[in-house]
């Protein structure tokens, strides 16, 4: 059979019947317009989208290609592997198959009658080599960082892509009931993260957690018990755990889990590219008090954000407003790690990405917006001994906040 | 406890206790030693390594920062968080921390004496925005790509690396023996998978599969049953499956797996950062002949590249060979994919990350070399009905290869 013919006529029956959503037109109308403008306002002629999940927000597919978007005209999604797929998976009208990057200017002149004078690429991201290939292809064009102006974009999701993160915090919520019931004592933190992943996949989970890095990396297997949780890797966050090797030094290791010690479960979950995040606390036997202690005072940091969450609301304010808080609490020393290692932030933005706008955190001031998603994580970390934290996701609505992520927040023992 | 004190005092110990094998000093000496030979061959006065294999694989930690190396004199790791726990991973003698990249060009000019003139970095992968902050940071110097020279030099393996290797085959191996037990009728790819991650983990896979790109991800769960093997996707690679939406549009879905069907599972392991790859077909009762037929052709490619695989073979030639054995055994129009969609690859390089040289592929026209580790990959394609596929990874060795990932070829019915 030809696989274009197939493609065509059986593929999208077939994947809508095993789970597929694929994003309606009027959704990409509506982002479409609101990067036009955002691109009318920066002076930016046209886009070349060149991030998968910048392209995936503005087309409907992750197919490998580029996306171009003018100011004025349609835009032209340009597919370099599976075309017959892209244009199923794509409401845009304009899809084009190409082999290899000469073609770009002629294919670009052929749909929208000219090439523009500048371009807005993302070049947070953008590798060098492909860009100094960009200038060659299009000689005398402006290149412009698009990247902060898409991610502005993104930030406020809509009803369909809440609806997504709901459904991510629901697939959560049966991964952290099941936790309970796997946990044993003696069991590694990585065994246990990988039956945690069983769960998740069972349930949905597309196993990838993307991040916008060039080297961060993230995973949902993020299991630290006692002494794990008090040891920082590389990543900006309260504590790293020690992983699996030099090569992973983050996240479960094989260290066996005891009775009474902390266990932190950080477990983030990715449905159609939507990402939430949760940490809950669980025990084996009954957690030692000073860890039941640390979880109370984070539990209350926690709501006195949650609480404090409105558009208008100052986001390097919500995480300076956790200061005083956490050191009248006792915690001054361990809050969001140990002294000199201590994170500067209390949430970050999430979405088809685990570091998107906003950052509650030190010199983000920008007001919180309706619509925007965001994680709110609270953690306390005793180097040597364990950690404890507690982490939600929300989307900030008209005059507070909805939870993606619902489940009860007490110490799971088991 | 202070972080810094527990982790010089406590966390090596730990760690090795725990399975962490770090990459001896001697190991680090015979690296450094041969990108310095090819830094003098490109007149590359110092490197600045930005990615993180590179770094790791340098440096023997992967904790955040960048690695300069001199062509002369001792290299210098800068570590953006987590210093004392680098300098405990890497056997460098000159392990310092940073808090901002205004500061890096005193950093290494107190620790080297003067800048360099010329600079290797590795333009495939750095990001735009952060090369324009360089050249302010670093005005008049000249920035070459050094991205290949390190490839290059990684493609070789040493004994300690093919160690890692072949326990990472080790691991899988564990894998692919209890898929059989674990393949039930009925039960979906992606809920195989996950089962599967369980198991990899359980036997120290690291869980995510690195690959030197912007976009393009790899992921274990690569289970195509019955017609979601016909499907290709965004990958250079003859199927992808039908994946779980529109955002993750490859590998395992939703599908429910059924008698009689080819199940080709493909699934990569990594341990201490070093990957391996395998497949291997499955059946829930005896697979329709049709494609018990198609994977004995696969068989007969694959041996037929393996009793080849030897130093001085010319790495096209090792594909264009299998082109006509193809067509023979009446599959050239199904042969690594569609008609239209067929690749133009029959192996690639494997370490740390996915696609290493050499690539046994068209265009590719240089020799193997010993030490150089690869997956050969032959796959047969019949859109709207499956795939059938086989591959291992193996090291060239003096006078032919070792198998890194020995396992039964046969089908396994369960």
């Amino acid at each position: 059979m030809d696989h274009a013919e197939w493609v065509k006529k059986d593929l999208r029956t077939l994947a809508e019947s095993l789970g597929f959503r694929y994003t309606p037109p009027n959704e990409i109308e509506d982002r479409l317009a609101k990067v036009r403008t955002a691109m009318k306002a920066n002076e930016i002629e046209a886009l070349w989208v060149v991030e998968k999940m910048d392209y995936y927000y503005l087309s409907g597919t992750a197919q490998d290609g580029f996306l171009f978007v003018p100011a004025e005209g349609a835009p032209l999604l340009v597919v370099k592997r599976e075309l017959e797929r892209a244009r199923i998976e794509s409401p845009l009208k304009q899809v084009v198959g190409f082999r290899s990057l000469r073609e770009l200017p002629g294919v670009i002149q052929s749909h929208w009658g000219r090439l523009p004078k500048n371009i807005g690429i993302e070049l947070d991201l953008l590798p060098v080599r492909d860009y100094l290939k960009y200038q060659e292809l299009f000689p005398g064009m402006r290149f412009k960082d698009s990247s902060s102006m898409l991610r502005d974009v993104r930030k406020i999701k809509s009803p369909f892509e809440i609806g997504l993160m709901k459904m991510s915090g629901e697939i959560g919520r049966k991964v952290y009931e099941e936790a309970g019931r796997l946990l044993k004592e003696g069991m590694t933190e990585s065994e246990f993260g990988g039956l945690l992943e069983a769960v998740a996949k069972k349930h949905g989970h597309e196993g990838l957690l993307r991040v916008r890095s060039l080297n961060y990396e993230a995973y949902s297997w993020h299991v630290l018990s006692g002494l794990s949780g008090g040891i920082v890797s590389q990543s900006d966050s309260p504590m790293g755990g020690l992983g699996l090797s030099p090569a992973f030094p983050v996240g479960a290791s094989r260290r066996a889990m005891r009775g009474h010690e902390p266990i932190l479960l950080d477990f983030g979950i990715c449905y159609h590219g939507y990402q939430t995040d949760r940490t809950r606390m669980y025990s084996i036997g009954r957690m030692d008090q000073k860890f039941i202690d640390a979880y109370e005072a984070c539990r209350e940091i926690h709501n006195a954000i949650l609480e404090a969450i409105r558009p208008g609301r100052d986001c390097e304010e919500l995480f300076t407003m956790t200061l005083p808080l956490a050191e009248k609490l006792g915690y001054k020393d361990s809050y969001l790690g140990p002294p000199g290692l201590q994170t500067r932030f209390i949430g970050h933005g999430i979405g088809l990405e685990l570091n998107e706008f906003p950052f509650l955190a030190q010199g983000q001031s920008y007001p919180l917006e309706a619509g925007m998603t965001l994680a709110v994580e609270p953690k306390i970390v005793f180097p040597g001994e364990g950690a404890v934290g507690i982490e939600d996701t929300v989307v900030v609505t008209r005059d507070g906040f909805d939870m993606l992520t619902p489940y009860d927040q007490s110490i799971f023992e088991v």
